[in-house]
């Protein structure tokens, strides 16, 4: 009851009490500095076009490390604030990939290898597909209705705001495939994840259980899946052929690019922000996420441009190979993992390129106060409060998940998604798409979360209620 | 002085005493069922699914013209009405097609090789580029400074509603290549003439003359352009690989489908309609033309539905191989060339599925009055008169142009291209694109026009005013 009395109090009084009025004062300047600044815009032009595409593992991403150290240098952050942290891991490429209709009404399809797709072989394969709307349709088919077929999921996602439809119909790409292998499917067709009409297929990973060994899984563009479902309706076997070799060509590195602005008083306390350095093959990477590694960089460019130096430290991370596993966020939580306790609030920028609309926040209440003292400062920016405290069970972006299992307090500075799946993994994700004025406000958000939040004493993590605590 | 006075008399009266009521009614008729007719919206569904890519010359052709026939004699054409025309034409096809910038920035480009571009061979080519952002730019530079060299031609089109833009901008794909290889350059890439923004290649014929061989010339598509661009703003030199494999074939069959409601009165004077049956290999052809086909032959089906006879005859031509060089409109031409002058008025539909705006006619002064009329019964359907007589220069669609040389009297029967050029020749025309309601208002006024051309005395040939006579 006592903590129901507190938060209230706290909530009224805005961020007074926690946030000194002149971290306050140096926040304000650094979201109109943001607004004015072209850094991240320069940046998200500069890694699509001097890098482009840059799937984890291979040569691109490391040409992206490099050029990531470069171009942090230019900004002119010194050598001992830049680290690159590297790991290996198991690297997946892709091989030629084709596939058409072949009976009753023969023409091309236009098709992608989902990541860790098995191959078909340079032979390819050819087999009767039976189509199925909904993942739920596939799970409750008859082992012997599939087996050695191809099998095609629709489960077509809708548009939504937040992205919250994606884990629900993104699980036709996630497990699928692994569904349709263990009832003895020979290959597996999906209708791209992704909210469009254009003829551009949306790779991403798809994931195996140990049990299961990878078969062909393709997505088709969602014209291309509109075209197969309505040969359906028509009746008589679909076949179709494919083709698609993939491989995985070994353990090779990848790396995280780690850059810090030291804290005055306690700078063993961090506070975490990034991108993903990494990006799939087809498009150049900028929605996603060269988008998130700008605004965060840009971000804490501006803090360094501005001479300021937090209370504590304000860590950037460009993480490396996400797209294929978040390979990156578990070699950090390995490397780190003396010191998870350390990072005191995360968030990171992963979801494209168009405004921030609202906060969630879980954080304990004194850190509530500071995030009301962010919303008043992001209030012209268009930023609402979004779920608060426990209530708000998201996470903070895919590379922070192993921090946050670790009781990682966290934002999650939501962005606007609703054209998001227009792009994100298909050959469309290139630099033309991104609006500067969009990019600038998130960089001012960013600007704003980090200066306060690294510059209070708040302990952000939530205490935990004593029932919770009892309970597990 | 005369015939000024005649013609605004007439404007005046509308299409009173040229278009007698019972014609008038019935077109009323023929337009509100039309508008709830979903006939050509099925044509088009079922030409897309059952035929899809259906390159002028090949196999995939040959299909289409099966499906024409028999999906004629479903709606209920008798056998008599419906006529196949063959002819033999060169045929071209596509082959592999790849490309990749190698230094500065090693990466991907999405290519399709130009209709009738040479070949590199399978083992490709590699040479520096040469950007020129203009078409006027190739044209001025020295030959030396493009000899043994790969051409990158901008010349980037803008959106318009009436389609004006592709002529101008168009000539960088007409031309361009041609241009550049008498410069002595060894391969050509062009900015997709297109007006989106999506990772999706532009095909479409371009032309050789007779003293120059076709070289390798391809397509990228507009976020490539813009990537060739910004890497040439960095200057130094940028180098591209690329294999194109398209052959021809030889000489194969193509044919156009002509079906007639034969005229009451006047049957040996034809008011001639239709859409083009090949497309481009890429897409399905939904927009171009199959719209065009379904709009053509839903009108004249709606007249054969309601049982009615016209004075003249309407033709509904399916013509062939209309995007490799208007193949099946000089067919026809030399096929029919002791009837040219019976074709008393045409109008092709060959620019996509959105709504007609406006009429343009180059007519008489008493077909004028028909004109008016028709605009009266149009206006409903948000159509509106455009340029009239002389003053029209120009066409009536692409396969009427033989005619149109010949003296035909023409209208083009306008429709909204805002968004063609997003579709046109690319991978992204598929039946998804086409709005039902929109093509029906296409159906509507396609009927309206047959009805009042074809039940009509009018002469549609413009009198050549004296001072023209003599001075031809």
């Amino acid at each position: 009851m006592l903590s129901t009395l507190v938060l209230v109090a706290v909530a009224n009084t805005g961020g007074a009490g926690v946030v000194p009025d002149a971290v306050s004062r140096t926040a304000e300047a650094l979201r109109d500095a943001a607004l004015a600044d072209d850094t991240a815009y320069r940046l998200v032009e500069d890694l699509t076009t001097e890098v482009g595409p840059r799937l984890a593992g291979t040569r691109q991403e490391a040409r992206a490390r490099r050029w990531a150290v470069a171009a942090l240098k230019k900004l002119g952050f010194q050598n001992r604030q830049i680290t690159v942290e590297p790991f290996r891991m198991r690297t997946w490429v892709r091989g030629a990939e084709r596939a058409a209709i072949v009976a009753p009404f023969p023409q091309p399809l236009v098709v992608t290898a989902l990541g860790r797709s098995g191959s078909t072989g340079p032979r390819g394969m050819k087999g009767e597909v039976v189509v199925f709307r909904t993942l739920d349709a596939l799970e409750r088919a008859p082992a012997k209705a599939v087996r050695q077929k191809l099998v095609y999921i629709g489960h077509a996602m809708p548009k939504t705001q937040d992205g919250s439809s994606y884990g629900y119909f993104g699980r036709a790409r996630f497990v699928g495939p692994s569904i349709a292998a263990k009832k003895g499917a020979k290959g597996v067709l999906i209708r791209s994840v992704g909210t469009h009409s254009h003829r551009l297929p949306h790779t991403g990973v798809t994931s195996w259980p140990d049990d299961v060994a990878p078969i062909p899984a393709i997505a088709v563009s969602p014209p291309d899946a509109d075209q197969i479902e309505r040969i359906a309706d028509r009746g008589g076997p679909l076949t179709v052929s494919m083709t698609v070799t993939p491989r995985i060509v070994g353990t090779t590195e990848s790396g995280n690019v780690v850059v810090d602005i030291e804290g005055r008083e306690a700078k063993d306390e961090i506070v975490i922000i990034g991108g993903h350095l990494d990006s799939w093959d087809l498009g150049t990477g900028a929605v996603d996420d060269g988008a998130g590694v700008a605004i965060a960089a840009g971000a804490l460019n501006l803090i360094r441009k501005m001479k300021l130096q937090p209370r504590r430290t304000i860590r950037l991370v460009m993480w490396g190979a996400e797209e294929v596993g978040l390979e990156g966020a578990k070699a950090y939580a390995e490397r780190h993992k003396a010191e998870l306790d350390r990072h005191v609030l995360g968030s990171e920028s992963d979801f494209g390129a168009e405004r921030i609309f609202r906060i969630h926040a879980h954080v304990s209440a004194r850190g509530d106060a500071v995030v009301d003292e962010m919303l008043r400062l992001l209030a012209p920016l268009g930023v609402a409060p979004g779920t608060r405290g426990p209530a708000y069970t998201g996470g903070a972006g895919p590379d922070l998940t192993p921090l946050v299992r670790a009781g990682l307090p966290r934002f999650r500075l939501a962005q606007d998604g609703r054209d998001y799946f227009e792009l994100h993994h298909t050959p469309d994700d290139t630099f033309d798409k991104i609006d500067p004025a969009a990019l600038a406000q998130n960089v001012a958000v960013h600007a704003v979360f980090v200066w306060l939040a690294a510059n209070t004493d708040v302990d952000f993590r939530p205490r935990q209620a004593p029932s919770a605590d009892l309970s597990k």
